[in-house]
């Protein structure tokens, strides 16, 4: 049981300027008890609105120096000052303001929501266990309008897809990678690394771009240069839910398309999932 | 990976009456190849366009006859069909059309849309394994306005929330089950059951209600009413979102307010989820 | 300006048994000054604040009797309490809350949230001019599987849609009509007989149907029953936004598709609106 | 009546490089007859699939200079075409896929989805009258964390709010301005300098800031810089939503909150709409 969308903003001064981080926090806990599910006694449980206490007053002690770091301060702060938790587990996610410029100059307290990927952590615990963190970037819209193809699949009497070998990828990812037990690392720098990867993986040099055969091995290709760039990165799940744009067939309109109007198909749509680990961390 | 959101109705007609199922589809499948992935090699890939005609055909082919009985033909046929399935699983969810009624008089043809509560099922099978069914309700609102209360919780220095022994019980549920294997029961008598016992075990008798002190118990009375009603659940989850109802302090407008006007506080909230299993079945 | 979604419970008790009325309301002004604006003098301004506790009051004080009278309530409030009110409009929203039945039982304090179809109102005054009452339902989605065509349309070089002499009519409704200047009417009576009228007029007969030549036609065809039957209503306009359904060619599945496998279309979407008032109202 | 969310993909070809407009489109029509509703006779009736087929043909053929242009193009199609026009109205809105960068470099075919601020206009005619045109920003969220506060307010017995001299100020912006009848702008440059004064009027110099004494002198400042610096703006309507942001009181918790930790309140929520044009736009 927890807390879900524990929603603040956290404001920090330097003088006069401002530092905005705002925050959707949700912590789930597991007791050791099962009375009050049985007998509906309370007396271990830890009201979700005392969570929710927790949450914030931590944010005003402790600052929110990383969304890391705050999923890792409220696991255990609950680890450590109650016997009765036997797990718990935080997800933290940022609402993506961004300083405001005017001509350059960035402004001192104006901010503008930019939500072009949204960044999201998690921290978890089980009592005697390792404090894990987990990182990731979700509802992030990326678009190819070439280089990318899907030939030679496997086909029966139910197909009826032909052979592309030069269509849109067009795709929404989510991905989410583990940095094994906590250790004190620049979550910041690594996580903007990341996503220059997943841009450069996803869409290849910017002067010719690199040819997608399918959604499986793009989805590879990013887990792989995660994997080589970024040596914190343990194991790597990515989510890439596409959206097909059907060329219109102009045919009884008179027209030749030569794939310049297309339509989006959001329902059905395909989704490709697949999570990595680097060799030593499953033999570990 | 696979294709999500498969949308579609199927239209049977006996004579001039006519029966409607509108459902959604999602069909996932797991290769035992890694080629796709690693090399771009789609020899084996199944498009997930192929995937969605064969959920249309089917559907064409054996009908609706239940939500559970279709996410089965849906899986056997993957399985069956094609050798390189390592896991297949689908779930199909059931748009609430309900037969339109004209002072009592059932309508031949026309319907009318009532959410109150969805109806879904998953099925899912591992290559030399056995077809798993599971069915389950979600998004159904409920509400007690009296016979709740929370009170003798754990208390700290964190702790806020006032004891409470008559509060509104509000939130959307979440139930799932499982059937075990899969065999040939009446599912959709069995899932009309289980909707009656949840309704029961939340509100009570109508004439008096039945007490609840927390969330946590009530969320068990569903479970042990459905495990005791229907032998043919194996395992059931349920996940009760609640959204506090706040009594509004009206000291400063000069007004008592004896729990006549509350407001909805719907984030943060508050969420409990509790899984329970038979003892055979643990021990199967 | 003003205060949207206002959302609270208003809970009232006879005896044991519990009535709620769960809504939504939004109240809009205009002043007759422009300093706020142009100066930034708020000595005039009645901050949104206020307004939503006023709202609350009058529900404490007054009780919902209907979402119209609640409206007629707070607009009165306003124009006779502020002078610097030039215009004053309320929109309320209902949450569908029913009673539970168990076993054909009313449950004295359990009830359920059943959205088909959400009914609203809406109160408007300007100083010195009436107070204006509109009534509706809106989120009503009605099928009727046959008993529906689209022929005999203008066409040109861009027209692609074949005739149809049976297809699904589908859509979503939005109802709103106006009862001219408030008076004392049943308005819980009068809505419930329209929705009645809506269903009859879009679905006709129980045994038979109707044939609708267009949207357009059911459209007038539910404007001209409620005119008929209904003589409080003044005006009304109907919005339908129709989902299309595609029935899924399987020639090159080697089926035929007697429409019995359709996939709805939901984007892009046909939309008819039509407003509709009597001859004497436009005559007054 | 009418089509909405026609959504299609405009792609545009210089050599290898790419160029996507991605748009969703709404066209309705009013025509001159009735029959259609009184008679069910369809002759004149322009089906909504054709419509769709309209605004596919002309993207083909113009592509998409701006959207403006487009819009414009749209409704001159249906007044010149169809005698039975009586009036026409398009919206378009656009997707917004921004080039992807990677070390600065412009890629030639990969795009970002950046939704910060949505770019729509309308265009619409009646028979006989103007083209008119116009252009607009919605889903624009700012906030600044301070200059901002609300005091000197109209107070009565219903007043609790207190007087605020240094608060949050966030909000969603919607600006709509109007063209005039319809003329040969720039109309991508137009909207990229109302975007900026837009920025500009609501944060202030960015060094300090400007002082906002209430969201209606914030909309109003915006108006006013947007007339003084865009003279083809003929009027402009601002609609401010703002999110409200509690200082959380942390007394009985054992802290002082020196606004750092806030909470943001998402319902009820306030609005502010003004319309304001040139004078000599209303005396023509």
């Amino acid at each position: 049981y927890g807390k879900n969308t524990i929603k603040f903003l956290r404001l920090h001064r330097e003088g006069k300027k401002h530092f905005v981080k705002e925050v959707e926090v949700c912590t789930h806990l597991r007791l050791t008890s099962a009375q009050e599910y049985l007998d509906g006694d309370n007396s271990l449980v830890i009201p979700t609105d005392t969570m929710k206490n927790i949450v914030l007053v931590l944010a005003k002690k402790n600052g929110i120096p990383t969304l890391e770091q705050f999923a890792i301060d409220i696991c255990k702060h609950f680890m450590t000052s109650f016997c009765q938790v036997a797990y718990v587990k935080t997800y933290v996610q940022e609402v993506p303001w961004q300083r405001l410029h005017e001509n350059g100059v960035p402004h001192i307290h104006g901010f503008i929501c930019v939500p072009d990927g949204i960044r999201f952590c998690e921290a978890e615990q089980c009592r005697n266990g390792p404090l894990v963190v987990f990182a990731g970037i979700k509802d992030l819209k990326l678009m190819k309008t070439t280089q990318s193809g899907f030939t030679g699949f496997y086909k029966d009497e139910h197909t009826t897809l032909p052979e592309r070998h030069d269509r849109i990828l067009c795709g929404e990812l989510f991905c989410k990678w583990s940095y094994g037990e906590c250790r004190d690392f620049d979550f910041d720098s690594i996580w903007n690394k990341i996503r220059e990867c997943i841009l450069e993986a996803f869409s290849g040099p910017p002067d010719c771009g690199e040819y997608s055969p399918s959604y499986q091995k793009t989805v590879n290709c990013i887990q792989m240069l995660i994997l080589s760039k970024v040596s914190q990165v343990q194991v790597i799940e990515v989510i890439l839910n596409n959206t097909f744009y059907n060329v219109v067939d102009m045919k009884n309109l008179g027209l030749t398309n030569d794939k310049e109007v297309l339509v989006p198909v959001e329902a059905p749509y395909g989704s490709c999932a697949c999570t990595l680990a680097r060799k030593k961390f499953l033999e570990a």
